[in-house]
């Protein structure tokens, strides 16, 4: 297994005393501070009686409130923002950081600010929103984010910065995923080449689950309930129907996570096809032959697909458009349209339905396991930043908060190994076989 | 107000003391039986001070359990099926037809009739299945329907009644919408005409609430509910994205009552669009321009469609298939993809999140308030079969169970008055004007 | 059948031409106004041949917008308070009433008074909050009443006309049970007797559903929903359990709509105990012995007993407190544990799991359903106060939204007739014998 | 800290090739058999430059499916019971050992024993029930457990050792908390003693999460989420009342996990007491004068109490019954009635909202994410007893399923740590004083 650096930038020497009164000792029944030095190794994996030995950078830096910060919290002004799709939690997180920044360290100015990096882009003309408890309190009950939220924009370091400048931010909180936190790396990276003392923090949103280091992502079981929901019905509609076959469509554009803990979370899945494993729709080992055997035997069947599967399928098909372009396609609806066209041409009747609950999924609210999740996440990520930490990202790993550099996280997907215990489960528990290639 | 005609046709003379063990008298804590002289007028409206007389046939008889009944129950032999599309609640009838039939009235043989009117017509080849308490005990907590459904076969008079005699049933329900009644109205007129003893009773099954004497179809709240919950998933879409509009696909063919309720029960939707008020897409005061000004004063927007809005746009548009056959599309999708291009056209963002909730509604068990009127549908529905009814189909009607002829409820759709105080409410309730048309 | 006087109160001649822009036509696909001369029948049960004639006063007037109103909108100001205790679906009513009155009518000064008729009382001290829609926008998604509730204080009729007078009302809205609309009736008495200007307009509320001339009372059917699950888990405890009895009280002080509502939507209820039909605990008919025989045939039992239930058993025994007085005791405890001695005395193990939801029940918000009926009560609470109704309630009669006096409502208790087709359900729902009575 | 010997014990060598067909490569997009060499460590804490090594008694073993396993398939017969109170996904559970018995390892012979220990015990006369996947296949969907349950039992060793011999069970699956795993250990070793063949395999149930080597308990998530919806509505019930108090109480009788977690998941408690942390009442930094200031200044405030908090004060007070023994309170009531009467001498008045809804969470369905948890934890179980591990249970440590002997779990309870993260971020979201103590 390859090493990885997991050294977490400084903005500089933390010498302000905490205003959070935590204890020193260990015997008082009340928490402590948390310490640089406090550390959690990443792979668990071990074998007998050999010895291994840490160099600093290889473990993981704990999060949690420091004794000394670096900030004084009645100068520091913060900003805070929400970037692409849609994912429960969203607000939680707001809140939570909102509410620490307030209440935990008394920090006045926070700037909340609208539709992801074009809100600090002057040519769109968003005004900020200022932030306090009274306007955060209830937000965590709804779906989305307050904030508003777009994709894109995280590419002009120059102007972003010149705006974090000009709003004098301290603190900048970047809530997004992949795209959003390469960008906001670049933006920590710019604000160290201009000298200025902004601390960038990054919360890991991924409603796919696949940012590396981030073991498990906020949002995500939440999206795995609903979908199971959206399951439920198509498995009924499938079996109540004359060979019915129900087709979901669930997130997952690299990486099948949702798909699979979506079966394992519903006994009437099938065939659950995922990005990381190729599959063939015909030959001996195709799918449809391997559907058509089992409408004979059991009349109707449920298939879960993440968006991001089959796309070698989609490839091939692809539609041109009016100007001459290549079209992607759906591979949703091309899965439905590939089996309705096989039974069609095998003269046997099929039910099909279909449902995409994707804009259901990523707009409910967040259930009570992820808002506790995201309220600690959002409690971490203020605490690192006014410590001055910067360019790093929160995270749990091995049922640890800490804190994870950005380029770490954003160097790699996380996807499914197809080997690992996760997959295995999944076949078993649908009885697919393992490999639907000829 | 034309006068209907309600009488109620009964196979023969009731005569056998019914096993059910209720009062005759009227102050004793105890229910009494009901008689077919119990009845209630139909339309409430009324004028001060003028005199109105209703002849027997104005009237509508009560439903509920007689003192004789027309059938020695440990004779009978009854047969269910369920027809057409999903709809929450479907369970909950046939649990109550099996439960009533065994405990009260101590019939011991019930047929439960596979995929609809198909499971009667031998070449599919369908076994029925022996339904009991022990069968049916839990299928209410359970969407869909156990018999399974499926559509069409109703027009199949001579053989659905061969079967009928062949299975030796006495009594006949028949769980579906205006097809299947229409088809159960025309079997139980074979069934006259060969002088067999079978009662034909139906339940009324419409999704979209739009069968003529039904004032409220039974998963009708459960499916506006569901609808509830996709709009907001869809508000929190439109909301949070820039010039969000979120467009939500009720179902709904030729009445708009899920479309209006849907509405009603989320104060988020903007346009409500169904079947009875036309619409333009263009000009003046057609809904684009409408919609490009809402989104210019408050960046988001929410349609509800039902399905059979605004058809006579799609007729106009309609795709010509390989075979040269005009293929009928999709009302969501052709509205959605009208919002695009006009947008593209005038240089303006959007992000339309589109969905589709119909497999999701339709497949949802039934909330306690529809099981209960499930339940007692159910009830009824047996209570007039072995009294020996026939042609009726049980329906609610001010507050009151009743036998409603079959021929009078298929005989018109229900559809929205656009003068109507529901209608009304709706658009007070959006803000949309009253007429998007030039 | 007595006859009811549904005469309606009006303040003066209405004749400000209504800002709501509605047709008077009745071919052009828009709602017309509603006329004071629009009226339903209340009883809908009829005799064939036998003519019948209603005077005006048995007649009942149906609400909605008119076409003149009383108040000039810009110089109206309108209070509107809750009372009693909390039921699903008050800040929907609220909601709407603030929503119409600016939307529909352009009024602009709208006061919350907070904790019901004691907001009124300067003793008290409390501020009233202004109500305008984006106050009220999202309260709809919250259980409880934003306005806050409280007991009594209604009868200072005095000092209440005497704030009213004070604040100037012109509407004032009364959202409360029973003793609230009494309060309002007299309110209205002493406003009128003073020769002030306010219409008094109240939204009937009643968890228990056990008004009269309300057929259905707003909040019951979500009430109801929330006791089903309760029940649910009783069920589940009751049936694991050796000897498991599960017991549920639910909210029904002098009607037990709620218990029998709650035994038909779940098919796992045993016993319903409710205020109108008594019962012994001890004897060959009472319930102790048949519980015994229950569970030596089944294991488990579930009893569904409304508070009000049983109030003899629990005088008989009353406790005295310190100062001697007697104290009323809670008949779900109660029942407990005569249950548990019973029981221990018979030398059997039993394993009892009592849940009591009412607050759970209370605190919820109110499902779709509820919500539409809420909204459009409200909308019809102003349409009605705007035209000048006073001392007129809020309902809907046989599917119709109308206007009830007050005093008509407040005269006698609506409670379940034991003769009844929804008693009569209930008993065979559950299999209890029709009396538990020796 | 200390080091624990995680060494697992195995009946026999297993030399029987699986019948799970899985793979011995890496590169073949199919898992892997789980190698009995493949271990974790437990505490993740490091230090940098420190070298460690693990004896292999300190490493624990990762559960999954093994090459080779002890027992022959076809000659299999195994037994599973539930003990104790009822949790969220103890049907999953079953479902999942019983269908990879039946699909993955084609046992044939699945014993349902009813009611825990008892259920194995003659003299109670129970039969056990033949499980198959068409009987556990909806089972997940309903809380509680099938098989029934009860407390105690697991303390007569030899009487229940002769049952399993009798039954001739090969594997012994045990789902229940520390009491019932206390009991397996001992029926395991007797097993030994005998030197009888059987495997016996625990599933740790436990919804206070308070199993020492149990990171996390299933049906915990659920439970939280249950009780998460109460204090909700105990705010809402507190918050629209003068001078309203909301008190919840839920399980916890040694620990405070749910209690924190509800206050973490709800932003609205304001006082969580856990049995960990002790309190006082009275005095300058008792409970009462701190809730006496902020109701002046709030007007509200919500207080979660786990059931085992405080249970000094219970003693002090403890009743006294007829017989003259103590009688054990409920805290709940006691806290209740101890604020009551503290405002009723400071002749303030306020008005407690209690509620108590323990056998509502218990018996609720699991969510899908404890479902997945459930049935994963179930796999590994059949995994780990039919390769021959016996007097285990299977547990997630540090995100992997693994193997912990028996007696390491039940030998020390698992508790907040006062000073830990959990406990330090429910002080700050609740805003409540670290100490309520003089």
């Amino acid at each position: 297994m390859p090493s990885h650096d997991f050294t977490v930038t400084n903005l500089g020497k933390a010498s302000i005393p905490s205003p959070i009164a935590l204890s020193k000792r260990s015997d008082d029944l009340m928490a402590n501070y948390v310490s640089d030095d406090e550390m959690i190794i990443y792979d668990v994996q071990a074998v007998p009686g050999q010895p291994v030995s840490y160099a600093r950078q290889e473990l993981i830096e704990k999060a949690g409130p420091r004794e000394y910060i670096y900030y004084d919290p009645s100068k520091v002004r913060a900003g805070i923002l929400t970037c692409g799709g849609l994912c429960p939690g969203l607000n939680d997180v707001i809140r939570a950081v909102v509410m620490t920044l307030w209440h935990q360290y008394g920090v006045r100015s926070i700037a909340g600010i609208r539709f992801g990096y074009r809100g600090l882009l002057p040519q769109f003309g968003y005004d900020t929103i200022d932030l306090d408890p009274s306007f955060v309190g209830e937000i965590h009950r709804r779906g989305g984010t307050i904030l508003g939220s777009s994709r894109g924009g995280g590419e002009k370091i120059e102007e972003l910065v010149d705006s974090i400048e000009r709003m004098n931010l301290s603190l900048f909180f970047t809530i997004g995923g992949d795209g959003t936190q390469r960008g906001a790396c670049r933006i920590a990276e710019e604000i160290e080449r201009r000298r200025l003392k902004t601390a960038v923090v990054g919360i890991p949103k991924t409603i796919d689950n696949d940012l590396s280091f981030i073991q498990k992502s906020f949002g995500f079981e939440t999206a795995v309930g609903k979908a199971v929901e959206a399951v439920a019905g198509a498995h009924v509609e499938a079996h109540d129907a004359v060979n019915g076959i129900g087709i979901v469509k669930v997130m997952g554009r690299e990486s099948g996570f949702i798909a699979a803990h979506t079966a394992l979370g519903n006994n009437d899945v099938n065939y659950v096809l995922i990005p990381e494993v190729p599959f063939d729709f015909d030959g001996e080992r195709g799918l449809l032959k391997h559907l058509r055997e089992r409408l004979a035997r059991r009349n109707h069947a449920v298939i879960v697909i993440a968006e991001g599967a089959g796309q070698e399928h989609l490839a091939a098909s692809a539609l041109t458009d009016a100007s001459g372009n290549k079209k992607p396609g759906d591979i949703g609806i091309f899965l439905k349209e590939r089996i309705a066209d096989y039974f069609k041409g095998e003269g046997i009747e099929v039910n099909i339905k279909y449902i995409d609950p994707s804009y259901i999924i990523r707009s409910t609210p967040s259930n009570p396991n992820d808002s506790i999740y995201c309220t600690r996440l959002g409690n971490n990520a203020v605490h690192a930043a006014m410590a001055g930490k910067t360019k790093v990202l929160i995270s749990l790993i091995n049922n640890t908060f800490v804190h994870i550099p950005m380029n770490l996280a954003v160097s790699k997907r996380n996807r499914i190994d197809p080997e690992s215990p996760l997959w295995r489960d999944v076949i078993q528990a649908t009885g697919q076989p393992a490999l639907l290639k000829n």
